[in-house]
């Protein structure tokens, strides 16, 4: 349990990077026994190959602009936009553009995932 | 079951609303049975009555200023901000500038919240 844990409503900051995206590398946000929120953080071509995650999640486009692939086909996803993904549904995002996104993960049952980093 | 349902992987919009936002509702923007997000829109001066939800929630704030309170004390929420808060927490919000605020609640067992407008 090495991740920072701002307590419950404590704010934290999800805006836009900016000219900081580069240097700045995905991050957990907060994590509880039922949910865990991460920014990932897509420099333009960078792609997350295709997994998936046991419980649902949803996908929020905080900047830039990625493709989201899943076998019903892929969508893009701009900077404002968000969509939602039921529990194991592989998938893969591929950042078309310099993109950071919320990822609100549901941790159904198991606690399993290892994405710290 | 009157809610709009965009399926998995569409792309849902959650940009500010801007000079809109006298003019909107708050909305569910999709519901299954593990989770309900929606767009709370709150005018300035206007206030949620302090309530709780069973399962576990996040706020975040996609435009304008809330003030969130709790047990534990009061917070403002800057767009650009989040916060989360655990199940069964009695909490109030009240919007200090015209606010949307992107509400992301996890439907703990019981199907139950009727939060239909």
């Amino acid at each position: 349990m090495s991740l920072p844990h701002p307590g419950p409503c404590e704010p934290i900051d999800v805006r836009p990077l900016g000219a900081r995206l580069g240097d700045s590398s995905s991050t957990a946000l907060f994590r509880t026994d039922d949910v865990e929120v991460m920014r990932l953080v897509l420099p333009r071509g960078k792609t997350v190959p295709e997994h998936h995650v046991e419980g649902e999640m949803t996908l929020q486009c905080l900047e830039g602009v990625v493709e989201v692939r899943t076998g019903d086909g892929t969508q893009q996803l701009q900077a404002g936009e968000m969509l939602y993904l039921y529990g194991r549904t592989p998938y893969s995002i591929a950042a078309l553009d310099d993109a950071s996104l919320l990822m609100t993960m549901l941790r159904k049952g198991e606690n399993s995932k290892d994405d710290d980093d």
